[in-house]
């Protein structure tokens, strides 16, 4: 590999600058994208075809000169392998036709297998031929509470109450699909690591959603799991978003990294999660203030983390309005970074 | 006042028991509720007209037990009362015909008078009457980053990516709005103290999406004007829902109560905010599950908090799909409960 920045980072390694990429770097901010998407009716067709995934994917570490390349998929690649397809409807989000009630929705549900998610290995063996080991290519899943969400509440949602329904009314009901979903997670992300994905990052999108009781329970056991099964054969960034509430219990998983949102302060995290590298957060609205705010914040940001076992990075996804030279500024800050 | 509960725990006086009552106790749970709703064609018709919102206010009162009445209203009442008028769009929330881009629309704003919320005042004068009284009545106002968001967005949101763009790209157009909003939102309160209202919740339900450094500057700062200026005049309950990370600026607020949401735990929050009352926490969806459950979270959470200084809540508004003896049993619960 010749930019080793991440891995190093993500192992504690010392290292000359922060690494740096982006959640949602591979998107609408960037104008092949917006050029590829509007070549396919339906969103779904660039995760599913491998050529046009492989594209997204390259067009960041070409155009800004990111450290890290993410595969170009989507986290409901996994409920459509176990038998829950979804559409993403535009400015809406997923909507699944079926969705899980109960028992019987989860026993007609598939163990997910290699032949479900062929595209997005043909699309990680696409890209790793082209990054030509320039920079690391992470491959990802939701966590299995996210999966879980919107597999039984079937559309985002601001409470996934009737997600939640299902943990409190039938706890038991909730513990059997999750551990299907974490099953077949595993076996996903075993898929990609062979495929070539040198890191693995584990979207935790809506567990923060949970209590501080119920979050143990229903989300981090399953990304416990999930950590000790790939515990030795890649490195693995867990995204808690909304969840530092719980940062006792995340300081035991057995990952690298724990990406942090935006309200968590530096310091804070790095008292409460001593071991762990770290991985964030700047607010993604900063990027929308010009070039000498974002700068001075990243600047701030770099020097509260400090640059050992710090990955630079927004606290949540790019949001797709964002102005393209305000993302570069944003690369360039943290490049020209030095301690 | 005969029920004195509510005014003894926010002062952090010995109870025999926690008082208890739901944030959005008057509303679609009960059968009343959605008789009054169903006879308007529009819910803002229910917040201007005082003989329908007393009735809204009353109903939890006889039907629930509760120890207190919360005066049937809407957060929006302030930002109406400057010059923008909302409408509640069925399942989807407020809607704002105008929204504030920048100065030149917050040059054109009114600073909201005693005439602009009349029919709040008049409904508090009613209910106070009615409840002869029986329980406290809690006034209420947003807090002034909330309503800055609706004001900047427009529509609720899930990011809230527009008002939080003003926030970096232009602060001190930010400030000067939020400003005029808590100079407006004081002199409304005081008015719903002069009324009757016997103690005032602050609802900061959107400051949780701000970062550990900007929600100091952009929500806390104006809430605490909010709550110097109300010194003496009633007891302050402050909700920073999902704003427990800055617990330690919560903690110098000049007010006798914080709000929790049900992520943060009970004894996580005596620690970080020994000096005031506590409120809260249940997650709403537990009211979705059956009694035993209901009944073992309610002694769950009142044993964590310990009965001094402590108010018995969810973490969070009720959902309208709640099952409307699951609410009862939360009641009950609280009124059976004794350490």
């Amino acid at each position: 590999m010749k930019n080793h920045l991440l891995l190093k980072a993500a192992a504690g390694e010392k290292v000359e600058r922060p690494p740096v990429w982006l959640m949602r770097q591979a998107g609408r901010v960037l104008p092949g994208y917006r050029k590829l998407r509007g070549s396919v009716d339906d969103f779904t067709q660039l995760v599913k075809t491998p050529e046009l995934a492989c594209e997204a994917t390259i067009e960041p570490v070409k155009l800004l000169g990111v450290d890290a390349a993410i595969i170009f998929s989507d986290i409901l690649v996994v409920p459509e392998s176990m038998g829950l397809p979804y559409k993403m409807i535009e400015s809406k989000g997923p909507w699944f036709k079926k969705t899980i009630r109960g028992n019987k929705e989860i026993d007609a549900l598939n163990n997910g297998v290699y032949h479900d998610w062929e595209y997005v290995i043909k699309a990680i063996e696409m890209v790793k031929r082209e990054l030509n080991d320039s920079v690391p290519l992470i491959g990802f899943a939701g966590s299995p509470f996210t999966i879980f969400a919107y597999m039984t509440e079937g559309v985002g949602s601001k409470t996934f109450s009737q997600a939640k329904r299902l943990l409190f009314a039938e706890p038991d009901t909730a513990h059997r699909l999750l551990q299907k979903i974490t099953d077949t997670t595993i076996v996903y992300l075993k898929s990609q690591i062979k495929a070539g994905a040198d890191i693995i990052q584990i979207f935790d999108s809506w567990g923060g959603i949970l209590g501080y009781d119920t979050y143990k329970e229903f989300s981090l056991n399953y990304i416990s799991q999930i950590c000790e099964a790939l515990n030795g054969m890649a490195p693995v960034i867990v995204f808690p978003k909304g969840a530092f509430f719980a940062s006792h219990e995340l300081k035991k998983l057995n990952c690298n990294v724990i990406g942090l949102d935006w309200t968590t302060a530096p310091e804070e995290a790095r008292n409460a999660l001593g071991n762990k590298s770290l991985q964030g957060n700047l607010d993604p609205c900063a990027l929308y203030a010009g070039k000498r705010v974002i700068t001075d914040a990243v600047n701030k940001m770099c020097r509260q983390f400090g640059s050992r076992g710090y990955i630079a990075n927004l606290g949540h996804g790019l949001y797709p309005d964002t102005p393209t030279d305000n993302v570069r500024y944003f690369v360039e800050a943290v490049k020209n970074y030095r301690d």
